[in-house]
């Protein structure tokens, strides 16, 4: 089935500004409450949030089989779980239905108030509800910093590396969804010259300059997915800030990986652009040696085009940046990942999220972490106000911004941003 | 509110066998599929599965608040989210209806007919929809074992164990209920005088005694929960068997932790016994020193007395014992790994399950792995049809049992069992 929704020639009804995230050819989706305090998955067409579960009720997804209330819950679990073809169908009617020469909807003022929102009148929440989130550790460059920051081995790079995408469980729960606030968590630290762990507010507060990809069922339980079915399974990607407090890290990851320096928060960007709506920004990966067989792919333009940047807004309203990536610096693509993800017969399943890991790039100014942009603490950055940072202070709002563009077009992630406020007050027991 | 389920004295109209795990003072909760294929949660007394759907809707539990459809559905997280009081009337109120005393139900033969099954005509399910799973690690035994049969540090434990209940997150996908088939997993492995990996079945198919607990809504995001009221949000205990692949383990955990050397399958037991019915068995653990202060409690019996034991039954028949251990021999209490999972700000949610980590004991036939039993292949197990194990092969059924027993009965978990399929035929790409 053809993607007519890409179709870059096509304009909407709905105003787009110039270099807006979302023209009619993106069509995430999402899910947000409206002041009448009503839940719905939606979709987004330059500043308008439109209402899919009222868009459906009313008919404008007449002859696509989708259950009645398909858009009317709280994530979008239900609808991934109904699988690419439908994905397609759906998306299309939307670009068709708001299409500057469909003057249906255009012209039903009435549907038009049940629809279509400012997107800055609703409230955005959590577009899925979280089964089970893997951070991958794909970035060449960033695995090789980390290991030389922290002299991890002789060579720059476990042999492991290179031959799988090394990943790890993460946690689900505490997920959230981009605007949240970021609550500098508590947890034992080693303190130089102290023998004992010291209890308090972790110090160093970092970002991970992450995507992730969101999938429908792919597997069942002991059944590998092979890598040639695999991409047909995800369904879309968001921007991911994997909130990290080095301290504690460092302090709790002998023997088992990150836990609680990841746990207390992720944050995702709020609108899942779908693999469709990436296709025309399609480019090949970093080249690939000795590739394990069963992580072969077709050398088909396995990566994606996307502009990564961070930033930090000071609590004056400075918006300073930090870096500028690309996802198609990865080293190990999604389809990948997602087949080792499977290889053991582990079952990934509809609504869970899988993390690229930290995506740096080669140059100093591409890196994804403050651990990677400071080397450690050793290189403190300046930022407008003539203050430095080597992690984020409380009341630091970091934003991550990401998107595609070629000379048809941008498609966009929006943004995935989180204020940092000061750790808990707790009180210890007698 | 008193616990008067827990009555030693209190016999049940339904015949218990000496020596079940599921006298009428246990009364766990679990999920099963009647052979007319209702979902129901139920619990269980001797051999007998209770449909509390029914149960419910017949008007046995009339006087306690709880919705109508709480126990007609297949998984127990809205029940376990309903809080302690809840559980204790539940409870209380099933045991006063199965007491020989009381003849309302006893007598009422249409009734009986739709609540009352036999077990073995019933088919057990996941109990709960698992929000997250986290597996902790806190033997002392187990983790000193582990350390120096891979020589991982000078000291035998790493500096950060004393300080804190280690652990990581785990796949919740792939938790599955006692019974469910292993497949052996496909995956990555190094071979002595081979320079790359080799992908194929994984060699070293082990288990981990270990038991769980099964949370409420714990905490929200962003806030600890204190230390002194942990405890409360424990709905109850299962037998767990972390199912591990140690060489794929082996090649893929540094530095991230294991990844698919564990989460190609988790199984639990069927039954959740509660918090409530495993009081009269509560004893000291092991001393600690040096506690940090937020994960001190009071020195007030906060581990319990429950026999662990763990068998292999080859293809003849044969049971042949593996290891005895005892709940008791671990470090970290419950209400100190939960207390510590949450002092980031991680919420946790009710139906998450958090995992012991293997429980050894300092003998040597308690110990809770092949690994350790064996000391990494060093040294093989005969069994009693003279073949020898060092991991597990396929077609072994591995097998826990759990139970705490005194002068005045036996609590018991029943079973936690998989049998290991061979591995499935995978198609390698051109």
């Amino acid at each position: 089935m053809e993607i007519t929704a890409n179709n870059p020639q096509r304009k909407s009804w709905l105003h787009v500004e110039q270099g807006c995230d979302f023209p009619i050819q993106n069509i995430p989706f999402g899910v947000f409450i409206t002041k009448d305090d009503i839940i719905t998955i939606g979709t987004r067409i330059g500043e308008y949030a439109i209402d899919l579960g009222a868009f459906h009720q009313l008919g404008y997804f007449n002859g696509i089989p989708l259950t009645d209330d398909i858009f009317m819950q709280d994530s979008l679990n239900d609808f991934i779980a109904d699988g690419r073809k439908t994905w397609r169908l759906v998306r299309n009617r939307i670009a068709d239905v708001f299409d500057i020469e469909n003057k249906t909807l255009q012209n039903n003022t009435k549907h038009k108030e049940v629809i279509i929102f400012d997107v800055n009148e609703v409230e955005m929440l959590l577009p899925i509800q979280v089964g089970d989130f893997t951070d991958f550790f794909s970035s060449k460059e960033h695995a090789t910093n980390v290991a030389k920051i922290f002299k991890l081995q002789e060579e720059p790079l476990n042999n492991n590396w290179s031959h799988m995408p090394l990943g790890f469980h993460s946690r689900a729960s505490s997920v959230v969804v981009s605007g949240t606030p970021i609550r500098r968590p508590l947890g034992q630290t080693q303190q130089l010259g102290q023998d004992k762990p010291v209890f308090g507010p972790a110090k160093c507060i970092d970002m991970e300059l992450e995507t992730a990809f969101v999938t429908t069922d792919v597997n069942q339980f002991g059944k590998p997915i092979h890598i040639n079915e695999a991409k047909e399974n995800i369904f879309g990607m968001v921007l991911l800030n994997d909130w990290s407090a080095r301290d504690i890290q460092k302090q709790e990851s002998k023997p088992l990986g990150p836990f609680l320096s990841k746990s207390f928060a992720t944050t995702i960007s709020a609108w899942i652009v779908t693999m469709d709506a990436l296709e025309p920004f399609k480019c090949e990966g970093p080249e690939q040696e000795n590739v394990v067989k069963y992580l072969k792919h077709k050398k088909n333009k396995n990566s994606y085009d996307i502009k990564l940047k961070t930033f930090v807004e000071t609590p004056n309203g400075d918006i300073n940046a930090l870096s500028e990536s690309n996802f198609k610096n990865l080293y190990w693509t999604m389809t990948q990942q997602l087949t080792h993800h499977t290889i053991n017969g582990c079952n990934v399943r509809a609504g869970d999220l899988i993390g690229s890991g930290t995506i740096s790039g080669s140059t100093k100014n591409s890196y994804g972490s403050m651990l990677e942009l400071t080397w450690n603490e050793e290189e403190p950055i300046t930022l407008k106000d003539g203050s430095t940072r080597t992690y984020f202070k409380n009341g630091d709002h970091v934003i991550i911004r990401g998107y595609c563009e070629n000379s048809q077009g941008r498609i966009g992630f929006g943004k995935c941003t989180g204020k940092i406020l000061p750790a808990v007050k707790y009180n210890l027991p007698e």
